[in-house]
């Protein structure tokens, strides 16, 4: 007996369905794993091509190889397929900007963006934290996407922190909380004063954040929609600069954009957005909100002692 | 011309090289490519499987596919294979426990977390942040691993927070530090005092994380191993016990138990490992690194602002 579909009724359910009854939900949904973000290139004749990717996966440890897709109706797809290799360059956590620069297919990216030429002649994005130079050894079938199978022939690992891309936005890792916590009871024995003084940073940070946003979501504002609009206070804004400055990707801006729309808080024109009246006076309710949460966090806190924690954190800063 | 593999002469390189020639450094240079952590469950007859996975990619919007690769040698690929369907389970923050169970294959798994039968009667691990309820439509040769491609027949999101592994560490995400940038040049002219309590609060926990991960770097030992040494120093340990306490994942606690057993500074006897007298020293050794840096960090911060600093930085930990 096979069962069918389940309905979930779990209370911290968001939305769920059939994919192809909502693309934009499901793409959401897929969006809940975390990846890395990868800039993956070739070139074949004088064409050279290259995009940024989140479908890279590991496959196989021997024989070594690596599987990402590309969309069928991609202008890059058929030089992909050509190409007697391809590159894969993994983005370090401070190269959002050659991610934006090769997820937008800018023309200019490969004079924008220094970089080496691997096997194949395809393009190793210098500043990677890995590097795999691959034979390009099977395509298959993926839907409206080609899955390229490729054999690496050379792997390079470099110092660095990954960028990370989770939820429809860039991010960057940190240490697991539960880590803290190990550390934490570990390190209080220790009776190391000042060492605790690291860690009782870490956990009042790490804390903080956890509660505001519960407090910002009672609000009914998703966090990227709280971040275009605090943008769009500055003034109207394309899509191509609130790309730069909301460190959220395209599927994230639009749907924000499609709900701030329906909500009469943004407008759009000639291809600017800006603020409507309403939108001005929720981000007003949204600093009015973050103010309220600090004074609370805060409450009861010595003037001189706060004025003194400013200081030894402007003086960490500085270092 | 096609041109060969290139070497790398960047001096933030760590190890490069042919993947068949070194399995483990061609395994932690895919590590360097964050990804979520899936459970991945099926059903077929009265035989239940479920392992934790990385290797979990979306390929397709219409038709909604999704892939992951199974090892061909793995027990539980036949039954994988045989089910009509299989379900992923995208694990929250809060989940590396059952990330464990599942990595383990632990016999107990199933009774040990809460699931609820999905199509085909997969189990959809509670918790998650992601479901999908998947028809295996198609099965490809991936060198030692077998491609799995499905259908997703049914999504559901939930709120919170992803897991991540990356770099061999489990982790969770953070704001990227540029947002904070933007952030704090966006808030200054409100003048909003207190708001800017908290972006102090986060740009100074990053930065000071940043200085003292260079800080360890500088010691040649690296955060896994510094990890393992903190761990043992409590006394032996079984490989299980390093697992749960450390937050790495096997490939990275046997890389570092490797290197220091190498170095002579762990032993292991019946099954557990143990620091030895050197290791005991590099622990003292880290110690006395950790306190320096801190005072180098606080140098020059008066008694009394240290004071007010940690009363404040608790009293935020305690609301």
């Amino acid at each position: 007996m096979s069962q069918p579909a389940a309905l979930s009724t779990d209370s911290r359910l968001l939305e769920q369905g059939d994919p192809l009854s909502d693309g934009r939900a499901f793409r959401r949904c897929l969006g809940q794993y975390p990846t890395g973000v990868s800039v993956i290139t070739a070139q074949h004749g004088d064409k050279r091509v290259g995009m940024a990717a989140n479908s890279f996966a590991a496959v196989s440890l021997d024989p070594a190889l690596v599987l990402w897709s590309v969309r069928c109706e991609s202008s890059s797809a058929a030089t992909f397929m050509a190409a007697s290799h391809f590159a894969i360059s993994v983005l370090a956590a401070d190269q959002v900007e050659v991610s934006q620069l090769f997820g937008s297919g800018h023309e200019e990216r490969f004079n924008r963006v220094p970089w080496t030429a691997g096997a194949g002649n395809a393009p190793l994005i210098d500043g990677a934290i890995a590097h795999l130079q691959c034979r390009l050894v099977k395509v298959y079938e993926g839907g409206d996407h080609w899955i390229l199978l490729g054999q690496v022939e050379h792997y390079a690992r470099f110092a660095g922190e990954p960028l990370v891309f989770a939820q429809g936005q860039y991010a960057v890792t940190q240490n697991h909380p539960q880590l803290a916590d190990n550390q934490a009871s570990q390190n209080s024995p220790a009776g190391d004063g000042d060492g605790l003084f690291t860690s009782l940073l870490n956990s009042a940070t790490q804390h903080m954040s956890r509660l505001f946003h519960a407090h910002r979501q009672e609000l009914g504002v998703t966090a990227a929609s709280a971040r275009l609009v605090n943008i769009l206070a500055l003034g109207a804004a394309s899509l191509d600069a609130i790309e730069h400055e909301s460190l959220l990707g395209r599927g994230a801006i639009e749907d924000a954009l499609n709900e701030l729309s329906k909500q009469g808080l943004v407008q759009s024109n000639a291809g600017e957005y800006a603020l409507t009246e309403a939108g001005l006076l929720l981000r007003q309710a949204l600093i009015a909100r973050a103010t309220e949460f600090t004074a609370q966090q805060l409450a009861g806190i010595p003037e001189a002692d706060l004025a003194a924690a400013k200081r030894v954190l402007r003086k960490l800063l500085s270092n």
